[in-house]
């Protein structure tokens, strides 16, 4: 623990507990933001009088000094205590001893978290807008790559592999419209909240959360410090995501197996047996699959520890942002690798060649007596369905079906029997062209599919441009903390 | 299972096993949703040529005789099978034979959740409003009523009972946020996906999804009948709400403590025990408290069903759907009983009279030692902490300060004893004058919690008409529906 | 709430305050459970000499009147006081006001839950019991039919569905172990413990166990009325269950895809498509899948719910109990479901006689490599593994392999060409023969199977043994709590 | 990935791939396990004439170089074809090329976390029996201080700090009952299940088991490389534990608030604020709880990951067995921590002098007018209640209970009024008397306590040794292997 807190009211502390409790080694990557944050205080506590112009200026130098290099050992009790320990090395106690007026780690804590989580959260829709990009390329190289559909796992309709690509594009979209929802609530700044109930300095919080780079202020100061609730809706995005990903990634590894033969990792992303020479196992599909079951049990864990928690400031915070660290940065490198994948995927020749697949097209059979043979809906689902029971009890498909069964069948259900030519059928049983009628809005005909591509091509840039104004509105922020601290260094 | 169903692919299904499988219970609230869908999916299908105008009507007829009426058995597989056996009972089997053509229970299903789920969202936003409401009014009579605020369960620095009402309504204000982008997903219209590849016949999507009231269609095909992510993201905003009011709760319960003391549920709100006459116990806090434990399970339950499925329907959906409207349900009665416990809280009279409650005011000590002493606030902190120590080893109180005790202590951290006069020392320890003096933005001061309110009824008036027109949409929407169905019955 | 506990400490309560609080609706199951309960607890005290005998048989002819008669409305408080006002209706107040003499619902709700506790456990136990019947069943009529085994979902080496079905039987006995031992511990009494700290009278708590069938008190007091790990444990134990029955219910779900088409459902267990009239949907298994899914989630309400509270009883305790019956309830009819599903699996014929799966031999092909001609097992590996890819990329099977072939292949890899001849690739690459040859303890041959067959006979046995020892105990209690209460009513 | 494995089946892998789906880093606490199993196996292999002696010689020579020497590079596949490599290193691939002869990475994992997890169950058996240790020692210590005993944490009976250190000792009891039945199925030899099918190599899979230590072997070969239930049992067993431990924690958090003020951590367990100088905050207690709360997730994320996939080995597996040794670790460490701040703890003196914790005395009171004056104890129970009403009202404690303020309050609710009088109430309403008259079995007199204690000690007694001969076998078995492998090195 900090000997800058000890001794006044509290003698020593173990050094066993101190360890225990020590967020230090957590705190690493909290060092350059709390070094801004202490440096927008110390100049918002200048241009207000609350310090001397001199004094955040050696402030200022110290903190310089630090950037970057400060080590945080275990025996240290936080990053916080650090960052001001050397302020007042530096600087000296009169004047580092100041640094810590008007605020408290309570609000520093919580805006040095949603400073870096600002920059994850980009980084994180980054790798969303690259795996939606490697669905988009694929997609139009596959606008005519018949692949059966399937619900139950059973085989359904006929689709198109870009008809399919373009479904988990938009299944994504819908996430990455969660994140930057998200976003704006982590885009606020707590600072001035001190311990959380403001000070009585006469302070600027606009000011800092400006030099900040945030869009505005955490306003109610006991909400400021209190709430953890940005932090868990990023995790329960995440888990939403998790679920998400997790169903695509499941489709790519049955479609794998040997048995269904749809698609093929290439080698260089497969893995054999230490044993059986055969085996050609999708571990890396495997592994993302494991890795976004994880992240659910993250935002349980992290939902817990909340949950039961009075309102504002409670050490349970602390050990709730590994947490997110650590989720983000699994997501993150899943999905940029689930982009690669993606990009290898070949749908394998001949995917329908399958005796049991030609059942793919018997909705569309029904649909033909609907249309042709006025046979109402209901009673074409059944004859079509007969007609299957039969084919199968005798080893055919549905290539097989002639007019003269059909007839036969149908003279179950209806009072006469159906008269239909050689040519309806096979223009019905054709998986082709079965696709190829289905162009309605939001199905898998080629032009419509082409459709959908190029709109979602516009949305795929305007998320990119919307990470690009949020990256500049840091970066630039970056650079105009700097000058202002520049301009009382008298460097301006 | 129903019989339209089967003898042609299938054969008879064991009772026990339709019993097991039947979703008929859970699909008694979607009935009156499914007949709405049916009426605008024909007057589609009539409007575009696919079905005849006579047959139509013959259909709407039939649906408009079952409309409340359904009754579902166990026995039936579900309520679209059993929507459509009435129909055909109704408008005979080659009318009402076709009411499933072009559509699917897939997309039927996912359209008839989102209508009950739209609802249900207005639903619940109307009682975290109601529940708003209540923290406002509680707030304006509370702007002076001063009580401890805590941190690590430990008394840190006075605030007002006001001040901690507004941060419970920003907290819950966020959740609103989330509910209403929730909302935008939840409404968008899967109608023509049919089974998941939408159909070869003329339909128009658009046209559906506006007679239901819907903001537009869920585009491609595959997307709208596989996902069920507009639902896990009610029940994960439904896990953050439950943490954010577990919080809120267990401030109560422990304020309403005999030792805390802060706060007291009026008799009729409180519970005693069966056997020690003495007890009044806060029940209805636990309830809600435990209840909110709940829907954190809730979310993971259907997480975790979800997250292995391929895409596309699987069964598994259906064992979804029923947690979801528990949830809703449980978060709108917990609510609601909150806003009622909510406006019936008194704080007690007297509570910052426990001598332990006097160090309340050492912030402000040290800050007054900086401000007017030139103390850099790291050596103010270790003399007040210093002080307290003193005192509380000679079992004293803040109050007990006097400028000699100060000049002592402060003589072994400074060069030059502090020389602070008594009304120095009696304007920081007074817990009302902190109070006044924190008028920052966002703080407790009388007049700063007095903005906030007033800003904060604007942003209530902004949800209520939020949820306002929504509403009416909705209602316009089933009025415009009717209408379009009498058009075709000839009554318009 | 009820009025027994009103207008001494606390005038009235509000209706809906008590409509919300109250557990009545989740009480039912515990009534005759309660009733058992009063009924030890005045023979005890009576025969401690606390109230008097007369008192006591009053007060059981009132007991005895209410037995499984009682209503509870919600507007009841809950099932506890509901029969202490039967009592108190019908023998007075003077002699019924003694009912809760020392004793709580504290203790006395503890004991209810865990008396109810007991009987469900075996009856999940029971249906373990019968789906671990069904797959010995199974078994016996499977020890020659060799299906595929399979690792990352690829082919990996032959085994029978008899070994399959093997392996899932030990799976289920652990959990067997584990519900056992989570018996031993519901299975002692907290009553005497009364509110938390016992009572001054002198009662028996030992003397209350054994007229309930109790193996045991629960002696620490704090601890009896405090602790609900016990139901806690049943529904960690009931996910550990979900986890497997999940697993195996994927694997059938997969191998009953038309791809893998190993196992067939009847027709029976089927559902079809409303649109698709060719499909034959496992229903039955997803709503195993999904629900299983559920359990995992309710053991997160639960333990969340409990996680956070301080000792001693809350009244969050309510909250947990219906989730533990619900639980309970959904994974004995999901057994009970798999065992009749389980029981009519058949695996279809000719199974492995799709050319991708002969490479299930490659291991036993490396094996007689290293066997037959010493080459080391690592470069066997190899050249099986070559050899796999060159018959794979010219389209042919393990069938294939010719001596020839092995020779050129392996000759990159060893100084000498391999000389095998026809007669040991033909024997290597037979499944039904490479299943023979894994006799190994555990392994797939027909005989050693059987014998672990012949062992789980005996375990299962021992399971049945100890459920109806269970049993026994269970009804010879309430034959003989019966007959005390009957001594004291002098009908003995 | 290793080399060993590519260039048969499959050309070589992305260094990216490699790097992603490796688990070498989480596989290093693994290696010394691994070296072991491959010792006990080439042994095994030796003994049966699988290979020659003189090649088991070699390859023991080459594992003892390695022991705890094997570096493993992120490059590297994982730890099992490292140690193969080096083995073909040092002793040829003639010689090293059978290593993995007659068994795989699936049964080799699988024993080797069983392995570990036999060390880690007994470590943390070990700090849980640590703690219970100290609950004894404290607990002798507080025989006769009185506390508050609180339900819906309100003031209900008095109890004794020891009544209740005994409490806790009893839940940890459980735990470790739940430890020790899930160490007897950890305690199982996968080894010589080899992929899932066994072997046609005439294996001994006890000798192995014999020489590893086991207890027996995991039989079916199949369900010996699927199962990781003994894992996730594990993992829910620490769930139950952290949800036992928060309630211990929660409370001594409450306690130690200044409102409560029953119990003070030392200086050196508590940390302060740095900007409040008053606070002392519980900081180790705090990092105790969210740690605890972290653990529910992990098995949540563990369970979720395992729930979805078919039988036998899945990459998924390896993901979470890294989650397994950190929330070992985390119970470890926090359990570690609780034993020695439960040492430090120390009950104020005088906690019961507040007036509102004379009403804990009201049971009693009410209690007696039954034992003494024959009031039935519903209406003692009324009396009482109001009593205490009207003593609140006027700001009094039941200190303040006259003979005449009874008769007049019963006055209304019997028929005469109760003269009772002012020594019967003066040993009702004392603490002290009253816990002291709470003799009951497991209640909070001292004797009873006294006895209660004596026993524990027999029960850590017996829970030692368990654990000791536990770790004996261990010992015992990695000599008894080194002394078969020295046998056949010619040392022995």
């Amino acid at each position: 623990m900090s000997e800058l807190l000890r001794k006044g009211r509290l003698s020593h502390v173990r050094k066993d507990v101190a360890r225990f409790t020590s967020s230090a080694k957590d705190d690493e990557r909290l060092v350059r933001h709390i070094v801004k944050i202490n440096k927008a205080h110390v100049i918002m506590l200048a241009e207000n009088g609350i310090i001397d112009t001199e004094d955040c200026k050696k402030i200022i130098e110290a903190l310089n000094k630090i950037d970057g290099k400060l080590e945080l050992s275990p025996e240290k009790e936080d990053a916080h205590m650090a960052v001001e320990e050397e302020v007042i090395k530096a600087a000296g106690s009169t004047v580092g001893g100041n640094l810590n007026l008007a605020k408290s780690r309570n609000d520093q804590v919580a805006t040095a978290i949603r400073m870096n989580l600002r920059e994850e959260l980009l980084k994180l829709v980054e790798t969303i807008l690259e795996l939606q990009d490697a669905l988009i390329q694929k997609s139009e190289r596959n606008l005519e790559t018949v692949i059966p559909g399937y619900t139950h796992l059973q085989p359904a309709q006929p689709v198109t592999f870009a008809h399919y690509l373009v479904s988990q594009f938009d299944v994504l979209q819908r996430n990455i419209e969660r994140f930057e929802e998200n976003y704006r609530r982590v885009d606020l700044c707590p600072m001035g909240a001190c311990a959380l109930a403001t000070t009585s300095f006469p302070i600027d919080r606009e000011r800092v959360a400006e030099l900040l780079g945030f869009s505005g202020i955490l306003e109610n100061s006991l909400d400021a410090v209190s709430t953890r609730d940005f932090l868990l809706e990023t995790l329960a995005n995440l888990a939403l995501l998790a679920v998400d990903v997790t169903r695509f990634v499941e489709d790519l590894i049955v479609w794998s197996t040997s048995e269904f033969g749809i698609a093929e990792l290439p080698d260089e992303f497969a893995f054999t047996s230490s044993i059986m020479p055969q085996k050609k196992n999708p571990d890396v599909l495997e592994v993302i699959r494991a890795r976004m079951g994880i992240l659910i049990g993250s935002f349980v864990s992290c939902a817990t520890v909340l949950k039961g928690l009075p309102s504002a400031y409670n050490m349970d915070f602390q050990e709730v942002t590994p947490r997110l660290w650590e989720a983000l940065q699994t997501a993150q490198s899943c999905l940029s690798m689930l982009s690669k994948v993606t990009l290898s995927l070949e749908v394998k020749p001949n995917v329908l060649e399958k005796p049991s697949l030609t059942f793919l097209a018997a909705t569309e059979l029904a649909n033909m007596l609907v249309r042709n043979h006025k046979v109402p809906f209901r009673t074409a689902h059944k004859i079509v369905g007969a007609l299957i029971k039969t084919l199968i009890d005798e080893h055919k498909s549905l290539n097989d079906v002639t007019p003269t069964l059909l007839a036969e069948i149908s003279d179950k259900f209806l009072e006469t029997p159906l008269d239909v030519n050689v040519e309806e059928i096979s223009i019905s049983v054709d998986p082709y062209l079965v696709v190829k009628s289905h162009k309605t809005k939001g199905g898998p005909a080629e032009q419509e599919t082409r459709r959908m591509i190029n709109a979602r091509k516009n949305v795929l840039t305007a998320s990119e441009k919307w990470v690009w104004e949020k990256k500049d509105i840091l970066e630039k922020t970056d650079r105009s903390l700097d000058a202002e601290a520049d301009k009382i260094l008298g460097k301006g």
